[in-house]
């Protein structure tokens, strides 16, 4: 393997990859793509579905599974992500090594953004001997909830925060900033806020087609996203959100 | 007009454009072009490209260009901001206007994505009677900063913040983060900062042909950006740039 290109591919709606991805796509030997387990197999199909919708006659790309390995949950956070991240290199090399003839550029379909809240780039950092790195940009939640909201993420001339659910409950609202993004939160920590002056936007499966969005003040929005969250989820088997959040 | 799209289209490189973009500027009846005066004709030139591109034969989409108002830099700067997005709103009214048949369909391509450090989604709330909203995401200039030097933007699990020169300036590093991004900033505000234990990624005309990045500890890289930037900008005539920073 010369070159791994990570194509960022949008956030489930086929239509946010880009012009730069497409080429990625066609340009590549193999496309990798992980399976995250049938609770999740929305999430493959739909890379599946984007190659084949890219790679019409004529292309030779090749198309790799492998079965994403799971991350131990237990001990120290940060020791049980490298563990991970190591599973996961030697997956890809070990799919990469099983393709014959031996591709020499191959591409990993990334959901968003390669740069946001995305392994892929400490995983690659893993791989001997290194190939050349390749970064296409995609679309975000982040962008794909302020475009399901018709609204920006930041105030006139003012900076925003982008955390966690994990950070916003053990820190409550972020020092300086009126507006704050939170993603990777399974437990909805906008619930430990004070929600006085507080107005949400939220946004699940953004892009997709059972895409859901709630708004209003945190107050009276909270249940609703509550409701909403936990109906879609038993529903889906699995959810995907994010939500923006403004003060004053 | 009944509907206003707001097609975001990355930072400079024709394929950064989405499908969803490319459909939208298909679907509407006219594309909106904003001229900003020779020194950046190249954005103008950016978007005619795109627009050549993806409107070819049996595509009945027309084109209008505008010249954009300038924002009046003296007095009170939020003040001084909504004049200035009135008379943008009235450059489109009257662009629109203009246009026969009249349009029911109107397109603006937006730099980068109409969500981050952009006016269009409050100078479109000005429009009467209001037309239907839609935003179409594109790839911002944090993206394609990320892409370029290949990296993350957040550590992991960990927040970040995005801000402006300005705001670096008057408040020095913001409180309870290790990376922060900086957008909009003319003067290069990382000069005012302690750059002990500070890393620096910084990239200008991001996307473009003439794409430029530096990288590096802050108290060596920051001279480099400063006299890359210099000569870059007399060269083109104008600059953008945007730097993210990491610290520990």
């Amino acid at each position: 393997m010369d070159e791994l290109i990570l194509v960022g591919i949008g956030t489930g709606n086929p239509d946010h990859l880009t012009l730069q991805g497409i080429a990625a796509i066609r340009g590549a030997d193999l496309v990798l793509i992980p399976r995250k387990g049938a609770d999740k197999a929305d999430l493959a199909d739909l890379r599946r579905e984007i190659c084949a919708r890219v790679l019409g006659a004529g292309h030779q790309t090749r198309i790799a599974e492998f079965d994403l390995p799971k991350r131990d949950a237990d001990g120290d956070y940060l020791a049980g992500v490298a563990d991970w991240h190591d599973a996961i290199a030697g997956a890809w090399a070990g799919t990469v090594a099983a393709a014959s003839p031996a591709p020499r550029r191959v591409a990993l379909l990334v959901w968003g953004d390669p740069s946001l809240y995305d392994s892929s780039l400490r995983i690659a950092a893993r791989l001997s001997p290194p190939p050349r790195i390749t970064v296409v940009p995609g679309i975000t939640a982040l962008q794909a909830l302020c475009a399901a909201h018709r609204i920006p993420l930041n105030g006139i001339g003012a900076p925003f925060l982008v955390t966690t659910g994990r950070r916003l409950r053990e820190g409550g609202w972020p020092k300086g900033v009126d507006s704050v993004a939170v993603m990777l939160d399974g437990t909805c920590a906008f619930q430990s806020l004070d929600p006085a002056g507080i107005s949400i936007w939220w946004g699940a499966y953004l892009g997709m087609d059972h895409e859901l969005t709630q708004a209003g003040p945190l107050a009276e929005a909270a249940p609703r996203i509550l409701a909403a969250r936990a109906e879609a989820r038993a529903r889906h088997g699995w959810i995907m959100d994010i939500y923006l959040m403004r003060r004053g």
